[in-house]
C-alpha cells in the first residue's frame, strides 16, 4: 500500500512517488499543518487551489479536543475536516514536552496535565498508536521524546527511550492502511545521531520521521546532523524532516536528501502581517505599502497575488480585517508548495544542484526562523 | 444607465432588473455588508459563490481608513477591493451618528470625532458626495440625519435637514455613472414619514432610500411606517430599506414594496457561533451539537453545508478556530440570499401572496434582531 518510487536524482537530491490511501504524494513536499483538524483561517477548498497534497495534524491538540473517540465515530479525521488528500499525525510527544506545563516522563510514557484546562492524561508508545488508529491519518508517527538537544547525556538517554518507544509503537499498530515512520532523534551529537539513524532505519517501516531538529540549533549544527544520518538512511524509503522550515532550509535539506516537510511558519508568518517575498520578507503592515499597487510577488501564481495589491493587504491589517491572514495565509504556503514544485523540475531535469544557488539567492531575504518550541499553533 | 424595470407584481410586492454600470441587480435583494472595504473574513470568491451581487461599503469607515482619496487613486473601491459587481456606499450619516462620542450639528453639517483616533472632522452634504464620489461605488446616498425616532418635535427638524440636505447633494454629484438615492427619514411618526415619502420622491432620483428603520422600533412599529409610505412612492424606483434586516424582516418588507436590503446581522451572528436555520437560530457551541453529523441545515446549498457537519464547526468554535466564523458567514450570506431567490421565483410565479405565510413560519426561529445602532460591524 505504502510503495515509495524515485523517479530521478541529482546527487542526495530526489524526487519520488510515495503512494497512500488517499492519493500519491510527490516529494519532495512541503505540508501545511492544521493542528486542531484545521490549516488556520483556511478552507479545503482554498488548500485544494494552492496544490497542497499532505497535510499535518497535532495528535496531542486532536486527542484533548475534540477528543480522538469523536473523531473516530465521525468517520476519521480525513471526514471530518474535508481534507480528501493524504494527512499524517504526529505521535504527540513534541507537543507533550513543549506544551504542557507538568509532566512526568518514565520509560512506559508520560504522564501530563493539559494545557488546556490543567488536567491530567497519560501518553504511552500504545496510547499514542491507538489515538492515531483513530484519527486514521494516512502517515502516524512513533511516539518519541524530544529532548534539549545540548545536553549529550540525558539526549542518549532520551534517545534510547524513543528506540524503545519506536519499537512499541510497531508492535502496537494494526491498522494495515497507516504508513508508522520511526523518528530519529539525538539532538545535535554526531555520535547519537549516527546511531539513531541505525537503528530507526532497521526497523520495518515504510518511512523514516528526523525529528529534534530545528528546535533551536544553528543552521550549520541542523546541516551538520543531516550529513550525519544520510548514510545511515535507506534509499528506497521517504525522509520526513519535521518542523522544518524556512524556504532556504527546504531547498538546503533537499539537496542533502530530504523528501517531506512541515512547518507551522508560514501560517504564523502571515497572522504576523509578514509575507515570503523574493525582494526578502515583508511586513505588509508598514506603511510604505499604503499605496503600493503590487501582489506580495509579481512572480507567485496564487490566489492572493493574482487578485490583491499590497495597499489592500496593509489596510486590511490596519482596519485589524482578519481576512488579510487568510490572504498572507494562502501566498506563504502557496510560496513554499511552489518552491517545492519548482526543486522536483529541477531535480527532474538535472539542474537541481546547478541551481540550489540561485534559489537560495531569490529568497535569502527570507531566512529568520521564528522560535516554534513553545507554541500552540 | 440605471434602468428600473419591473419584471413581475403580487400586490405591492415585485421583482425588477436595475441595471447599474457593474451589472444588472435583480430585485428583491439583499446585499451583504463590508464596512471597511470587505465583507468580513470572506474572499471575494467566496461571495461570488454563494450568489451576491450588490455589496455595501460604508463611507465614514473608509474615509477615516485608508481614505478615500487612496481609494480613488488605487483605482476606485471596486479595483481596491476587487468586487466586480455592483457596489453600493451609504452617507456616512447613519456612523457619525452613532458611532462617533462627540458630535456637533448645525444645518451645514456635521463635526465630530474620528472613533479611531479622536480626531476632528466635518461632514457636509457636499463633502459626503465628493468622498463617495472618490469611492465610486455604482449606488450612493444622499448625506442624512438619523435622529432618535421617539422624539417627534426633534424628528421633525432633522427631516427637514435631511430634505435640505438632499436636494444639495443632487446639486454636489457630478459623476453619471453613480445613483444617488435619497433617504426617506420620519423616525416612527407617520406624518412625518409621510411627508418625507413625498417629499424625497419627488426628487430626480433613480431611486428612494428608507433610513431610520430598524434601529430600536418594534416590528409593527416598522410594518407601520412601511404602509404609510408606501403610497407615495414612485412605482418605478428601486426601493432599499437600510440596515434589514432578520429573515422575517425581509419577507415582511418584500410584501410591502420594499426591493433592496443590507445588514451586518448575517456576519455579525456567524462571529457569535449563530446560525439562521430553518428549525430556529442555532448556537452552534452548544454541547448538543459536539456529535451532530449534519450540516446546520438540510435544505441549504451553501459550501458550508455541503461540506461540513455541526460537529465540525463546533469543535472550530470550541477549539477557538477562526475558520467558524467564515464558515457560518457563507452560511448565513447564503440562507438570506437564497431568501430572496425563493421570494423572486414565488413573485414571478405568482405564489409570493400565498406563500409568504409559509415562508414566515419557516423563518419564524430566527425573528430576533441584533442591536446594531452603535456599531462597529
Amino acid at each position: 500500500m505504502f510503495e515509495f518510487t524515485i523517479t530521478a536524482r541529482n546527487n542526495r537530491a530526489r524526487t519520488g512517488i510515495f503512494t497512500t490511501p488517499h492519493g500519491e504524494l510527490l516529494t519532495p513536499l512541503f505540508a501545511p499543518v492544521g493542528t486542531q483538524g484545521v490549516v488556520k483561517m483556511l478552507t479545503p477548498e482554498q488548500l485544494k487551489d494552492l496544490n497542497a497534497t499532505l497535510v499535518l495534524g497535532n495528535t496531542y491538540h486532536l486527542y484533548l479536543r475534540p477528543g480522538d473517540e469523536l473523531i473516530r465515530d465521525a468517520g476519521g479525521l480525513h471526514k471530518f475536516m474535508q481534507w480528501p488528500r493524504p494527512l499524517l499525525t504526529d505521535s504527540g510527544g513534541f507537543q507533550v514536552f513543549s506544551l504542557s506545563q507538568t509532566r512526568k516522563i518514565d520509560d512506559h510514557g508520560v504522564t501530563f496535565k493539559s494545557h488546556i484546562d490543567g488536567s491530567t492524561h497519560r501518553f504511552t508508545p500504545e496510547r499514542s498508536i491507538a489515538i492515531q488508529e483513530n484519527l486514521g491519518a494516512d502517515i502516524i508517527m512513533a511516539f518519541d521524546e524530544c529532548s534539549d538537544p545540548n545536553d549529550h547525556a540525558y539526549t542518549r538517554l532520551a534517545m534510547d527511550r524513543t528506540h524503545r518507544w519506536a519499537e512499541r509503537s510497531l508492535r502496537a499498530k494494526r491498522r494495515a492502511d497507516q504508513a508508522l515512520f520511526g523518528i530519529i532523534q539525538g539532538g545535535v551529537q554526531a555520535d547519537l545521531r549516527a546511531a539513531s539513524a541505525q537503528f530507526i532505519s532497521a526497523l520495518d517501516t515504510p518511512g523514516i520521521a528526523i525529528g529534534g531538529l530545528s528546535v533551536g540549533e544553528t543552521k550549520e549544527e541542523m546541516h551538520a546532523m543531516l550529513d550525519v544520518m544520510h548514510p545511515y538512511l535507506p534509499e528506497n524509503k521517504p525522509r520526513y524532516l519535521m518542523g522544518v522550515g524556512t524556504p532556504e532550509d527546504l531547498i538546503d535539506s533537499v539537496g542533502r536528501g530530504v523528501d517531506i516537510f512541515d512547518c507551522v511558519l508560514p501560517t504564523r508568518l502571515a497572522r504576523h502581517h509578514s509575507a515570503f517575498a523574493s525582494e526578502g520578507r515583508l511586513n505588509l503592515m508598514n506603511a510604505s505599502f499604503a499605496r503600493d499597487d503590487r501582489p506580495i510577488d509579481e512572480a507567485c501564481d496564487c490566489y492572493t497575488c493574482r487578485t490583491f495589491s499590497r495597499a489592500y493587504l496593509r489596510h486590511l491589517i490596519v482596519a485589524k480585517e482578519l481576512l488579510a491572514a487568510t490572504l498572507i495565509s494562502i501566498h506563504n504556503l502557496r510560496a513554499l508548495t511552489r518552491l517545492m514544485e519548482q526543486l522536483r523540475v529541477c531535480i527532474a531535469d538535472g539542474s537541481f544542484e546547478a541551481r540550489a544557488g540561485e534559489f537560495l539567492k531569490i529568497w535569502h531575504g527570507n531566512a529568520e526562523r521564528m522560535r516554534i518550541g513553545n507554541s500552540n499553533e
